[in-house]
């Protein structure tokens, strides 16, 4: 069976991922140190996320360019707070054409850079702006330990950059696109994150601050899934770009920047799949129904025709499985493939005139009259199942949500059983580094809920922030 | 006016060239040599282009991944044609992470060494083939010259690649995708282009044979614009990749790779744009219409917004011009941007219930009563200019293409115009290296047209192809 090999997720859940990454073939190894091949199945999930991001971002006005991939050294020198983040983990390229370079030129990391350098050139008055940027592309970090799609040196991602007039609108801007992210975590992907501010300790190197999207895994671990970054002026006094406002005198202007990467496919995996391989929500699952001929008669193909064109005709992804393989081997591919659901076309269930449809999401096995309407049917049923994955994974995120009022109960969490924690924080970043040392537990993000009890759940001092604390990826 | 700085193209052809990159923001230089910044009207185009080629690709057959951008140098070496060929213009990564690295890493200059990497580890039986795989990706080759999109260090395309357990199925693929190419030029691009096989001195490094589509430009000058390569079994042998055949006996894969490029946005610009910026072929158009109104009053608005949703409803991708310039200021840019067609809604025409579209290939004013049907109006409109511009571009193709019968004609070609020059060769290397003396011409490909009058162009001696020539991007 494909996937007789997967371990079980509540034994080894390192495994367990692993497993799913590749017996679902999402991706492999490569003959490159910490560099993944993303495969078909991996990169159709990838494909649906970029074209309904995508769609939202032209929607609020973006239009994407392509910067360059290599980045001159001098050039990225000139924001000092951005070089000493990303410094320690980027490539460089020393030569080129059989000659060694008069300049090393680093692979993108990410590309403020760039843009801000693009800005400088074009941005003459308020009226160029705003600019609002969107890319494509990959970029590359030096990592030391990797794992497929939550930490690869090499990874595809859209980063936003936008530059505008006034703080205000940046500060929307900014706003607004978290939501995008959380949006689509909670609509699409079916998975119930949070969002808040980052700590000053972990914000983007350069950013004035950074909102973050925290998604909780099945293991209780936490994975960042979506920044969005104010820059202010930072980066415009770094590459000196100007403008002329509205009364007619020069100013510096106020840029964003957010980003979502393949990452978020590793979030889907660690969220809904199960020992049987990859569980998908509906409406990021590239095929949302397979459907599995039983037998040979011609009326069994005559309805998987049928219902194939009906189900396709109404927006609804669905294919027939016409390898010459066994039912049960289908089914088990189709389960650790992640296709939400089955419609097995049986012959001797064709006697009594019924076909059965299987959810993958809970192996629940309904059996329906061959005169259904299949095209509402199968809506509703995607439906459910979409809405069911998010509530399991919220329940599930409720469980592992726990309050933490000193450093003994952080301690005893996080040696148990991982998850979000909740504390009050005085604001310092000396405490922030003592909770580190609990098995490397970090802030996740700055909520907007009231304190707990007012005192910081290290030093014990007057609070100033509800904080969400946790391991992560 | 957005065109005035355009300089003629009969005058200055290369500067006409980049003149009309930059005022249509198509591109714009940036601080990394040869590297292009692809601005949001120049990345709009490319956007087209990869969503009518990538749902042909899906719809025969193939799907997408995503292989590393490093290659370790050890690989790349592994097949010894390919190394000779790229090794010259490629960059190395020899720094990462603040460490001098063990091996270099080249950045992909194409990427069959990673795919026979691939393929290696995954291939085991004729059952798991074809694989018919592609990938969007960034490239990037150390040139020493460049020119926005037509040659620049970085450039996107696709690259496609696969695997097939016969050699005439291998073929047939190779033929098959040349196919889509010259149906994408023909069809959407409106470019009359040639296609033939590669001379051995031509042909991509590692390739049996490669097949090649040519496109004229206004100048007479050919920009190669699309190939497909057959491997037979060469990457197979160099990589180890091997199947069970049906026979049950091991056997090394047949392989193709083809892909085109961002230079085919310098190609629409070389064959339909003229003295007042860009022309677009309207099947590529990432805006077809552009609706001005002139006047204030509210009817103008109105209309204006009625036609622009019938437009849109209709699959005819429409916007109104509603900035702040005058109406003459946004006629000249939407000219110099290339929007097939103008849609001028006047409140002195509407005294006359007359509205007036505007062509941009001829220029020519069309005056219409309103009660006209505006969908089937305009769709038969831009099928007009679709049509045009391929006419357009087919005559100036015959114009300029030329038959030599000895070196002297093709002197006096190459000297007064250019042009695709139909010269019988008798396959000698040395005769194509002595006509590359004249001008740097090259053979295009081999046509399967009869010879001409049975001589080399070159020696005189019995001629065995009908060969097209000619100067080249």
């Amino acid at each position: 069976m494909a996937n007789e090999k997967i371990t079980s997720r509540d034994k080894d859940f390192a495994k367990w991922y692993t497993d799913v990454v590749m017996a679902a073939h999402l991706a492999s190894y490569t003959s490159v140190k910490g560099c993944i091949a993303i495969e078909p199945n991996g990169y159709a999930i990838w494909e649906k996320m970029v074209s309904i991001l995508d769609k939202k971002f032209k929607e609020l006005g973006h239009v994407n360019v392509q910067m360059p991939l290599l980045i001159p050294e001098n050039l990225l020198k000139k924001e000092s707070e951005l070089v000493e983040g990303f410094a320690p983990e980027v490539a460089w390229v020393t030569e080129g054409g059989k000659n060694k370079l008069e300049e090393r030129h680093c692979i993108r990391p990410t590309s403020e850079t760039m843009f801000s350098d693009y800005y400088k050139d074009h941005v003459k008055s308020y009226k160029d702006l705003p600019m609002l940027y969107n890319q494509w592309c990959n970029v590359l970090r030096w990592e030391k330990e990797t794992r497929p799609f939550l930490r690869s040196r090499e990874f595809l991602w859209q980063e936003g950059h936008t530059l505008h007039s006034t703080s205000a609108e940046a500060e929307a801007e900014v706003k607004q696109m978290m939501d995008v992210y959380k949006w689509f975590h909670h609509e699409i992907l079916a998975i119930p994150s949070i969002t808040g501010v980052k700590t000053e300790k972990e914000k983007f190197a350069g950013a004035e601050y950074t909102l973050t999207n925290e998604a909780l895994m099945y293991n209780g671990v936490s994975l960042q899934s979506g920044t969005s970054h104010y820059f202010g002026q930072k980066f415009s006094r770094a590459y000196d770009i100007k403008f002329q406002n509205k009364e007619n005198k020069l100013e510096y202007a106020y840029q964003t920047s957010w980003g979502t990467t393949t990452r978020m496919i590793g979030g889907l995996i660690m969220v809904h799949s199960d020992d049987k391989g990859l569980v998908l929500p509906p409406r990021i699952a590239p095929r949302q129904v397979v459907i599995i001929p039983i037998g040979k008669s011609e009326r069994v193909f005559e309805l998987a025709n049928k219902f194939n064109k009906e189900l396709n005709d109404n927006d609804i992804t669905s294919f027939i499985d016409l390898s010459e393989k066994s039912p049960g081997f289908k089914f088990a591919e189709a389960e650790v493939n992640g296709i939400p659901v089955r419609l097995e076309i049986g012959e001797r269930d064709l006697e009594n005139n019924v076909i059965t449809f299987a959810r993958r999401d809970t192996g629940e096995k309904i059996s329906k009259n061959l005169d259904i309407d299949i095209v509402s049917f199968t809506k509703e049923l995607l439906l459910d199942i979409q809405n069911s994955l998010y509530n399991r994974a919220l329940e599930r995120r409720n469980k592992l949500t726990f309050v933490a009022h000193n450093l003994d109960d952080m301690k005893n969490i996080l040696n148990s059983q991982p998850g979000f924690i909740k504390a009050d924080w005085c604001g310092n970043v000396e405490c922030e580094n003592k909770i580190k040392e609990i098995r490397g537990c970090k802030s996740r993000c700055i909520t907007e809920d009231e304190l707990i009890d007012g005192k910081c759940v290290c030093c014990g001092k007057p609070a100033k922030h509800n904080v969400i604390w946790g391991l992560q990826y």
